[in-house]
């Protein structure tokens, strides 16, 4: 079985156990003969995909009146997969989606790491720096790396933790944010498993 | 007296009790022929300055140790101004800087709204919303225009108010800040005021 999560910048496959990715800028879909069952939040590529018989959307078998018109469809089955806690993607965006009992509370979206590096960098060369995921969140900085880094990172930390709850960590930037997310479980499959599980309840397999 | 603090994006003047910008790309400093004492945090506008003859940079006098090498003399000013409690600086960057009893803390960096904005946009165009400043922040939200305000604005607000200080709101955003940080005071002459300090520590005036 071939399930494909597609995001901005890539196609994320996982075909039984092994997941590899495509660079959205080039990879052709049609290219692919066996049946996908995929997801996807780049309007771009859901508008090549819909004319693809063999690439199955299962956004349509999802109940969105627990979550919101515009919410992205990896947030969700994400969300499907971790039935409670926090979980965030970290990727080209970071969203941050907090289950409690199955029950869907919200979320937001923060900018992935080369997105708030862009960012800095927009402002003043004088910001132009790499963050620093080692750095001391309890001290405030005193110099301009770390003001940046720390200013990046502990305003998103602050406000997660205050959620007291269970985190899981996904996306390709998943084992940076565990450094400042110590406690946190990193789960490279929970999109692909709320996937799943939608499949199961739809009865596709 | 003309005072000077100059940003990334403007000449900010203040004549007497008066106050009024230049913008940086199109003002020509020779142009003043009275004696301005200035600070300046625009690599490109200190080298046009530095062989002006009436212009004065007062960061010369500032007793730097307190501080860190690379940082922002518009911060110092701002902090030697405040004395005590955190001030955020909200232009282009906002700047959060923390002094204790006249000791200065430590400080971040984030960006400003229009670069945070663009930082959404440029990852999406699904993320192209501008930021909902009347949000409830005491809820997760659940729709993409209050994510994204969320993820921006309540992040930044979860880590100030840690702290339990007084905050004092300055730079061209202060007003749009101030609907988040309620308890704030916004004092636009902050940065004047440090600056005023500094010339009478070093008997300028």
């Amino acid at each position: 079985m071939l399930l494909c999560d597609i995001g901005n910048t890539s196609f994320h496959f996982l075909d039984s156990d092994e997941d590899y990715k495509k660079d959205v800028k080039t990879f052709n879909p049609s290219t692919v003969k066996e049946i996908v069952f995929y997801i996807c939040v780049n309007p771009k590529v859901l508008n090549i995909l819909k004319p693809l018989k063999n690439w199955v959307d299962l956004s349509v078998h999802v109940d969105m009146s627990k979550y919101y018109e515009t919410i992205g469809i990896d947030r969700v089955m994400a969300c499907e997969d971790i039935g409670d806690g926090i979980v965030i993607d970290a990727g080209s965006a970071i969203t941050v989606d907090l289950v409690k009992s199955g029950k869907y509370e919200g979320g937001f979206i923060y900018p992935g790491l080369m997105a708030m590096s862009n960012a800095y960098k927009n402002i003043s060369t004088v910001l132009d720096y790499s963050f620093n995921f080692e750095l001391d969140l309890d001290k405030m900085p005193k110099n301009s790396r770390d003001s940046i880094s720390y200013g990046y990172l502990k305003t998103l930390q602050s406000e997660v933790l205050s959620h007291n709850m269970k985190i899981v960590l996904t996306g390709g930037d998943a084992k940076e944010f565990a450094k400042i997310f110590t406690e946190a479980i990193i789960d490279e499959r929970v999109v692909f498993n709320g996937m799943k599980k939608i499949m199961k309840k739809a009865n596709i397999c």
